[in-house]
């Protein structure tokens, strides 16, 4: 019971999280081609989030569909995570507006860091309570993806000040690495079935 | 369990989508009913979307019944359906507000288009995981309306040039299509249940 | 399972429409305690719509209770009630902001009237499904809120270029008339049971 | 199953409220760190009522849990509720855009008062549903935090007046009192399942 209503509430901030930052894309003046065209880094950045966001909600899907238990802990740990995903809005906008500048690209990448780093400690608060030989901690097992992730969030953040084009490589390069979905925690599940 | 959580953040989805698109219609600055004439192809393009969006819960409320199983791939098909329905705010903005010009009119087809391919996709995808001969894909069939609708908006694109009011017809014309909600499914299921 | 859905979406609907009424209550560029006297119309205005939305949303809840079926026109019906519902926004901060003149007052009566016709159609298409002689058809009855409130808010519209107070209080009046749940449907559930 | 529809639709507000807060947060016009700091007041704000909504959501879910039967009552009651946390992005705006001066703090003071009442209100009505000898009535037991928040909530109004500090200082204290989570409904809870 408990875990279905932090997982309907989490569902509820996901699904307007996404939806507002479409909000950021304010309705071009001009009624021709040309008034699309500075749209464009907007637009951009509108994709980026959004498959980020998607991206959290299926992996926080696989994971929570592997967890049994909530505690007081856990519903906490996860309102960290989605406070972070909540300034994606924010930082989507910011970065969109002036065209992808250094600082608010910069900014992107901490916003994205801190995202990971919250995930993370939910993961973890989630398997301390589960424990060490649970479904859970052996899905998750080596987590490379997970480790790597936060350190080339946090490589983006000076290298935007040298190019803003390999911060925005570094995240779509992450971006792509999650895309593939969580296939360890489906298969143990799945073995768990036979 | 899975299938229930997609379900739900779809819908909570649809939802904010289809009441943020009432966020473009802003107040009026005057108190007369003159006041409300600028706001007449506004309110015709929220009208417009919010039957579309309905139509695309409809049948994706419909798809989703007759499917049994969730994957990965159905996971981010159905995202990729949400993310050309997130654009239905922008969309319906621009082309209300500019009293339906060419471009946003065509524009408005354009994102009509993907949103059919879109939903196409996401059929094929859950057809693929319940194969050739499951109630789904029975119940499908030959699917006209699917196969119709795409060719109307791509041909709705240039036409949008010609004269919007050919556009702005197909727009309507396919949204009656598709208002007759989709028996096809719910036949095949009665029949199933007897 | 259907039906599961329905409210699911409607839930997802009135929650975000009651909410983002609230936007329409702009920060105020002043700090003092006067800077909030303008808003007052509008805080005015947030709160009946606030408590006519609290109204549909329990309503349809009762009667969504006693329902056992849902089909493809109730569906609709249902969005139809919605679209209405979603104009409240729109319709509060036009009242709000113009301190409840003439015009804006009586399109929110026009709304009102809109959304209680939509109701009945609603609550006739779930009978017409359930039989006359179904739990919900029984706990309607005679139904004198559902008839006597339409014909107030139609009676608002051209009342209010006579006063709008006269309007304002109708619908306040018509809200009091509601508040008072609807217990006729809550009884015969009731009976049911024993 | 009215229980459930009740937590859905509360579940979908709280996560509208949470999230719009942040729309308050405007995109800055500038590119550098520079153009964050005059938001970092707003960001204060955002923060303090992210947590005030969480504890929010967090005890409603306990308390809810705890609960078994909902009535026409607790429905209102608990529409009462999220009226006042309806007015958190309101308070959090004014207050944060104002860089904390001294009405738009004591207003957001106001605001958590009238919430603690609210929720006082709605503990109240479950309990006298439930009865005094209830799982809940035990498990709500003295409640001192319930009665000593308003109590605080109360002096930083009029100390709003006296020093800006004192009643963020009053809101922070208070929030951290409550980020311990409702461990008494919890020990109740567990101790009946043994």
């Amino acid at each position: 019971m408990t875990k279905g209503r932090m997982e309907a509430f989490s569902d509820g901030m996901f699904a307007v999280i996404i939806t507002i930052m479409v909000l950021e894309m304010k309705t071009p003046r001009g009624t021709g081609l040309a008034a699309l065209q500075p749209l464009l880094p907007v637009f951009f950045s509108y994709v980026l989030s959004f498959v980020y966001v998607g991206i959290y909600w299926n992996n926080h899907h696989h994971m929570l569909n592997a967890a049994e238990r909530v505690s007081g802990g856990i519903l906490w740990a996860n309102l960290h995570l989605l406070f972070w995903l909540s300034l994606f809005p924010f930082a989507t906008g910011w970065m969109g507006e002036n065209h992808l500048s250094a600082t608010p690209t910069a900014a992107y990448g901490f916003v994205l860091l801190m995202a990971a780093i919250a995930y993370w400690i939910l993961q973890q608060t989630i398997i301390a309570r589960h424990g060490r030989d649970s479904l859970l901690a052996r899905a998750v097992g080596g987590d490379w993806k997970g480790k790597l992730s936060p350190v080339l969030y946090l490589a983006s953040i000076p290298l935007a000040y040298v190019s803003v084009w390999i911060a925005a490589g570094i995240y779509i390069f992450v971006a792509l690495l999650w895309l593939v979905p969580d296939r360890r925690i489906e298969r143990v599940l799945e073995n768990k079935r036979h």
